[in-house]
């Protein structure tokens, strides 16, 4: 590329990137206040009228159109987004996905891992039962073994912890039992669903599914979930204390965040998604003095960054084809929100909670968020799923995604008992934070 | 690009990122801790170390070079660093100029606005004629109007604003009559530059000289830039209202970013240096209370970005070929601080300093910095200037800015005054902040 060349392509992005922070700014405002839905589907919704297939593409004057959707679609659908805009939005889900492990409390984490647990396995297998026997039932995949319905599976089991937190945080139910079991099941959740991913790209890249396949695959994404996470909590005395050694509170961001970026390397290197990587370090971060540290500088990059994927996310979405699949995506979003209630609540019953309880924490599991985007947009863009299966994924998260918040409230609003024999105040709240020494923090 | 050829793209991006963070931290401290020079010119160095012609080009097993330096190279030395990367150097350039253009006391700026527009005119003129002047003489240009000779004289008139500041800051002089005139000429020195670097741009691109050409491009540029700083600066005020309709920090750092991109993108689009527009915005909103409320937040995305392009900068030099242009680089090193001494100094006698004074300012006006190595980085990429003429640059930019410090502080110490009639106190002392009232700010 020649010099005159890589000016105009850099000032094109430049725009574009404005565009782009604008859009994805003022939808989410607009969400949040008059709508009364969370930030994220404003921006994801900015992204689908922004894109190549709406106002993006449409002939300015002698400029063109501004994201142009013509190189290589029938390939590779990801091709409509320039590769540098594609680079940056891939950086932003290592940086949100860092920040959400980085959030975890990892005490909690191992805490309630028992009741979590069991609700999380039920709010995986019945939705990836469902969503993939649906995509083969409806003709979209030949059977449980093609990609696409793995695909689809995956991404029917997600759970997003950032809203589900963020809604209990502003009913101030954090610390109920419903909360505390809700926020461990999500976690738990992630890193299921992440074992899910790895095993269905494992999949769809061999094309084979023996048993033994099947172990491999699942074991190499554990093995490597497991020992990254594993070195990252056992070494992160050891990271905060050589941070230590360095000036300033940036140079600690900058350096954790490199470790983020290596992490998602090297996860993509073994074979899995980055954001398990990023995840990883976060989450094995999360217990020592490191986020407390870094965290208003961090959010600086996060507020820059993280807009830009979602809106290029939307940008993906080919609203005029997604006619054809209105209904499959019915039936997608129905499957996705009775798969949780059920998968999540019947487990919950069995743990102790009674029917009201199980409810609430089971319209906790719902809204699918990030995790089912990103999941949705690592299928894309290896030419797993088409725009069409994208399409039906993007419904099914801004479904889910908007109605948990909107019956969560009156779920927990009379204010009664969850539990089947109502247990102590000390049971019925979370420890207070730093009330176990930690051998990982400092 | 297909899906799996796009991942590997990304992957490899993400750890070069992950490469050039943590070199650009690691070589920042040991320049400050133990060599006891500013980072930044770790972060140069580390570039060079980590870059296509040294360690970075070196082949890793079965993995190849980290940095290749094959594509293109011939024709566009630009061609070594993948497009993506650059695009994100220069977002970090923005990012750069922006938060500069930001700290900026605007009322600072209007007030010393005199005595310092003498000193910067003079440390613009000399410099801006012995470093083409000397181009010419050593044969690396035909003429003065060889875009070669402009660029090596645009890049010798830049002053850096943030070094110089934080020396005097760390001296605590800031507010002397030599440090306020610096700062004051720095920033005049800053817009002279501008002005400089767009004439030399334009000049360039149209490859003619004529008189009324020159005040075709210069009246171009001083009118672009009149009009977008204007615009700012009486828009500041309607723009922190709209602002504050939004909720929350982020979203008021995301749009002020996005503005910064949009000035950019525009002076691009009217044939003048991205970092320009983006410097003006930042001025512009530098007398709001803007630079209070996203300070923490801009801070985390200027530790991200700004290391990269320093590192990026770095990597385009190749020391291996340096030796051809040992001698020209000495000349243009030594003319580079006589130059701006003479040039600073004289008139600094003129406005009332004595000698002791004049050589504190000038002193001050030495380092080079960022300015420089952004203006050869745009010569570089625009094929105007070779890659030894690169070289050149980063080796003058280096020692300027590495000896400044070091002399400043000797210069100083003994505390007599630099006036030729030592003033009353209050001249001595830079007024405090808010002590007039300013129409733009809320």
């Amino acid at each position: 590329m020649e010099g005159e060349e890589l000016t105009h392509l850099v000032t094109r992005i430049v725009l574009q990137l404005c565009i782009i922070l604008v859009a994805a700014k003022v939808a989410g405002e607009i969400s949040q206040r008059y709508l009364k839905i969370p930030s994220v589907l404003g921006e994801l919704g900015a992204g689908i009228i922004i894109g190549p297939f709406a106002l993006g593409g449409v002939e300015i004057g002698s400029l063109g159109p501004i994201f142009e959707a013509t190189a290589h679609i029938e390939t590779n659908p990801i091709a409509v987004i320039p590769t540098e805009l594609w680079v940056i939005a891939q950086i932003a889900s290592i940086v949100l996905l860092f920040t959400v492990g980085l959030e975890t409390d990892l005490k909690q984490f191992f805490k309630f891992a028992g009741p979590a647990t069991a609700v999380a396995i039920g709010g995986v297998l019945l939705p990836f039962s469902l969503g993939a026997g649906a995509t083969v039932l409806l003709g979209y995949a030949d059977d449980f073994t093609d990609p696409v319905a793995l695909f689809m599976g995956a991404i029917m089991t997600a759970t997003s912890v950032g809203i589900t937190a963020r809604v209990l945080s502003d009913l101030n139910r954090m610390g109920s039992p419903e909360g505390v079991t809700i926020i461990g099941a999500a976690v738990v959740d992630d890193v299921l669903g992440i074992l899910v991913l790895a095993v269905v790209v494992g999949m769809a890249e061999t094309g084979s599914v023996s048993i033994g396949e099947i172990g491999e695959v699942a074991g190499k994404a554990v093995g490597f979930w497991i020992i990254l996470t594993g070195v990252m909590i056992l070494g992160a005395g050891l990271i905060t204390r050589v941070l230590r050694w360095f000036n300033g509170v940036g140079t600690a961001l900058v350096l954790v965040l490199a470790l983020a970026l290596l992490g998602g390397g090297l996860a993509e290197t073994f074979g899995l998604a980055m954001i398990i990587g990023a995840y990883s370090v976060g989450l094995g971060l999360s217990g020592t003095s490191l986020p407390r540290i870094i965290e208003e500088n961090l959010m600086g990059v996060y507020h820059f960054m993280v807009p830009i994927f979602f809106v290029v996310m939307g940008m993906l979405v080919d609203v005029s084809s997604m006619g054809g699949v209105l209904g499959f995506g019915a039936v997608i979003t129905a499957l996705a929100i009775v798969s949780k209630l059920v998968g999540s609540g019947v487990p919950a019953l069995a743990v102790g909670f009674n029917r009201r309880g199980a409810w609430r924490v089971g319209l906790g599991m719902l809204p699918r968020g990030e995790v089912a985007l990103i999941i949705a947009g690592i299928g894309l863009s290896r030419g797993v799923i088409d725009q069409d299966v994208f399409g039906v994924a993007i419904m099914m998260t801004i479904v889910t995604t908007v109605i948990a918040p909107v019956l969560l409230v009156p779920a927990f609003k009379d204010g009664k008992s969850g539990r089947k024999h109502p247990i102590a105040a000390e049971a019925s709240e979370a420890p207070p934070l730093g009330s176990q020494p930690d051998p990982t923090s400092d």
